[in-house]
């Protein structure tokens, strides 16, 4: 156990903590005095209708989507109680760096998506008496919680937006996943993930900031140099105080977490492996928002999975940003998003 | 210096040698003694007018394009003569490992592509007196060496053919093959380029073996477990037998010449970076062959190249092998590549 401070209020913004106590995990193992972390914005009303979950994407926390939130926008805090959910493992909840033996570090055990799916479910049940969310959406690996959701809980979730993610991931996201583990694992000094200072995995997630480089956005943002447009005056500067800060402050346990379940995770094990047969289950409308341009979850991909999805609309997001079209560094895109939830969320269910 | 015997004839076939003295380097630096290692099938006509130039990829040979070469193939032996150079540094040629100070190893000096076309133009005129060529082809970093000769001796070009490649590389190409060296620098047995025995730097290797079953391939070819159709029983026995085998024999510092070299490749730089007036010199008949779903050079790109080429036709080369579609497993991938080269041979230039 160490301090990080990237994952304190300070840095994340304000925090509360769900206690799930001893939390048993899909593929074994325990998280003795679990704690998931959450942030909200909004308030519930009277009737527990107006309930939006939020969750995040890989190396996020609950702060990195809040910027969905605000006076005006689709997800308004005046009308919508939303709830930004931390993963498990993500550095915020119970994480490698932050538990105490025996779970501490590499001891860590394996987290699923459907363990911070059931996690969540108990936070919502449990500390809000929600029955029932008008939403749940999420970027990537939120992508991934979305669809766990939809198809675990049917009766639990009227809408689900996921948003450049699949319910089950591609041989070839396999093997990225793996490649991005493998970079981070390469550096010496993660020691195995045993090592005993904050952040001396530096050269192992600067190859990891390389690689996100390399497949986060289109070719054609580099081609267009749009780096330009957001305040970067070369590439190497974009590499450095975008790719590079993003990650250096991280945790490579608590990004090995979560690379693991976004790895693994599969709607289809709920029914047999079978794909079809998981997505049929879905009850709820179900907007499937590829990014145009995007290396890591292609519309294609995206598109394969909507025309399994029984009440789906597909609806590609414009963007030259490719995957990391939801950080919302592109106004138009931000936009984009904000009116399609906007839409959604008039939908009638 | 040290010997690997992956580069010796017994592992590459039968090559000769073409000795360009001291050979001076576009950026500057001097290999002494300079050896231009090359292949040929076929046999000289006395015209000298049958001569194909087929120059070879990353972490290729000379032997690498000899099955594009066969009694009844459009590279037909009793036809035509065809040359095959191994690319400066590339393990064969003058490169790293069997240099002597003071451009052993680390301090081999930077080669660029225009370096081998001037050194392969001397092979050509010096060595076998011939004029001009019928045909200079070459797949990745080939089709590099094939847009350098049709840019830089546009008169000794009649046809060329550029496969899966491009004149010029794109940002994101750049960021790419940065990402791949780096792969290879981040072993601590690559000591900087000082390692002292031929396979010291089998962990980054490994690294980029991974990287190129990530990007080499087509999402497609994974999907489908196209694997299976060459013989392999899982994925991880394909990244191992296939990947990582391909790449273990290979000096670390010739795979880094060769990525340098195809990091910075450009005609434009021919015409003071205009593209457009780099490629309007060509005079040779060019049939850019981009590879279906290739993720490295992809059809888009090339095509922006093919309207830039005065005399150009755009034949993509439909495949789930993405980039590699040219290792020729597939065999309907080689008919198609076969039949294409034998149209484009069939034009009169």
């Amino acid at each position: 156990m160490f301090a990080n401070d990237f994952y304190s209020p300070q840095q994340q913004g304000p925090y509360e903590h769900f206690a799930l106590g001893d939390f048993e995990l899909e593929r074994g193992g325990v998280i003795p005095n679990c704690q998931l972390a959450f942030a909200t914005a909004g308030t519930l009303n009277a009737a527990k209708d107006n309930a939006i979950l939020f969750p995040h994407m890989f190396s996020g926390t609950s702060k990195h989507m809040q910027m969905y939130v605000g006076q005006g926008l689709a997800l308004d805090p005046e009308r919508y109680f939303v709830i930004f959910p931390n993963m498990l493992g993500n550095g915020v909840s119970s994480s490698p760096h932050n538990s105490p033996a025996p779970i501490a570090m590499a001891d860590f055990p394996s987290v699923m998506i459907g363990d911070d799916v059931r996690a969540q479910e108990r936070l919502v049940r449990e500390r809000f008496g929600i029955t029932q969310l008008e939403l749940v959406l999420g970027w990537s690996m939120g992508a991934q919680q979305a669809y766990e959701w939809a198809v675990r809980f049917p009766q639990k979730v009227k809408r689900a937006a996921p948003i450049g993610g699949t319910a089950q991931g591609t041989p070839h996201n396999y093997l990225m996943v793996q490649n991005a583990m493998d970079l981070i694992r390469s550096d010496p000094a993660f020691e195995g993930g045993r090592y005993t200072t904050p952040h001396a995995v530096g050269a192992g997630l600067r190859l990891l900031a390389h690689f996100f480089a390399q497949i986060g956005l289109s070719k054609e943002f580099y081609a267009k140099e749009d780096w330009r447009e957001i305040g970067f005056q070369s590439l190497d500067q974009f590499l450095r105080d975008f790719w590079e800060a993003w990650f250096a402050p991280m945790d490579a346990n608590a990004l090995l977490c979560l690379l693991n379940k976004w790895q693994h995770a599969d709607v289809a094990r709920h029914a047999g492996g079978d794909l079809k047969e998981a997505l049929a289950r879905i009850t709820a409308v179900v907007w499937n928002m590829p990014f145009e341009q995007d290396m890591m979850f292609t519309v294609d991909e995206c598109h394969a999975e909507h025309v399994l999805t029984p009440r789906g609309a597909f609806r590609p997001i414009p963007t030259r940003w490719g995957h990391f079209g939801m950080l919302g560094v592109a106004n138009a895109d931000k936009a984009f998003i904000d009116q399609t939830l906007r839409e959604l969320l008039a939908v009638q269910v």
